[in-house]
């Protein structure tokens, strides 16, 4: 299973691709941050977060594509852009037939730390042993980036085996219903 | 000058396009509604409003997009579907060079009814009027995109005159910097 994790930002995109199954040791292929200038004109940054996001998707031809939920409580203006950047990673993803998954924050930390509520040094440390790298991934969205598809990796399982049932009782329920 | 509308949503994008020049009658090209599916997955409705729009992109050549700017201090849900489609929106404007102005709510009712507070029926009534159409146009989100393409004309010479004065004000001042 070969996850590209996208942590979603105009100007710096974390990208990772981590390939694995739950309950075995975990290869990252590559991670990097894609970048737009923050002086560009709004439009053509989502051209460039377009044009960068293609390239992994190119180049590592991932399975799945986990992607951070967006909530719109934090600040207005970073919201808008993590919006904005999250739209085109899906865009593409689904252009392409590949799923995309959204994981929160807190169930990306839960998954790669135990603890919900980690910081960024605790999430870099674990990504690091987990992948078995040399130092933590630099800067903090490409750690995130990796975490989420980590996460998603672990998750997928549990969330399979949850659509199985759904699609099942689904299957059966109408014949039971008077309605 | 020919602009094409856009009031994003994921459900609803408006769309209409209109020609004309401040201070002449402006005629209304075409005018509808870029739908897409609440049951579908994100990615799918994502790239709905794609097509949507590149469609209309085809078929119109629009020099301008005006979209309408998106605030985060409405209902969170609402929000984010807003930004996502109007994040894909604008890159489709910017993948084929077409410049992308937002406005706000408040400069479109502003520009066509003289009122930032002006409501739906009010702005459905001056944009029948300005293009001298039989009836409002229908979803209101239509009327809306109109609106915004009608906001753009008038504004944009003011907007371009602003430009041109930076533009000169910037050039110029370096030389009287000691900085």
């Amino acid at each position: 299973m070969r996850v590209l994790g996208v942590d979603p930002g105009l100007t710096r995109c974390g990208v990772g691709v981590v390939e694995g199954v739950a309950g075995r040791q975990l290869t990252m292929l590559g991670v990097g941050v894609v970048r737009t200038p923050a002086d560009a004109e709004l439009g053509q940054r989502l051209v460039a977060v377009e044009q960068g996001i293609e390239q992994w998707l190119d180049e590592y031809r991932p399975e799945f594509v986990a992607v951070e939920r967006v909530f719109s409580q934090h600040n207005v203006r970073t919201v808008m852009g993590t919006a904005q950047a999250s739209a085109v990673t899906m865009l593409c993803a689904a252009r392409r037939g590949i799923p995309v998954a959204l994981h929160t924050p807190s169930e990306v930390k839960a998954a790669v730390t135990g603890s919900g509520r980690a910081d960024k040094a605790q999430v870099g440390a674990m990504v690091t042993r987990l992948l078995r790298l040399s130092a933590p991934p630099k800067p903090a969205d490409a750690a995130d980036a990796l975490a989420l598809a980590i996460c998603h990796i672990w998750r997928a399982p549990a969330q399979n085996r949850l659509q199985q049932a759904v699609a099942l009782h689904t299957a059966k329920a109408p014949k039971g219903r008077t309605a």
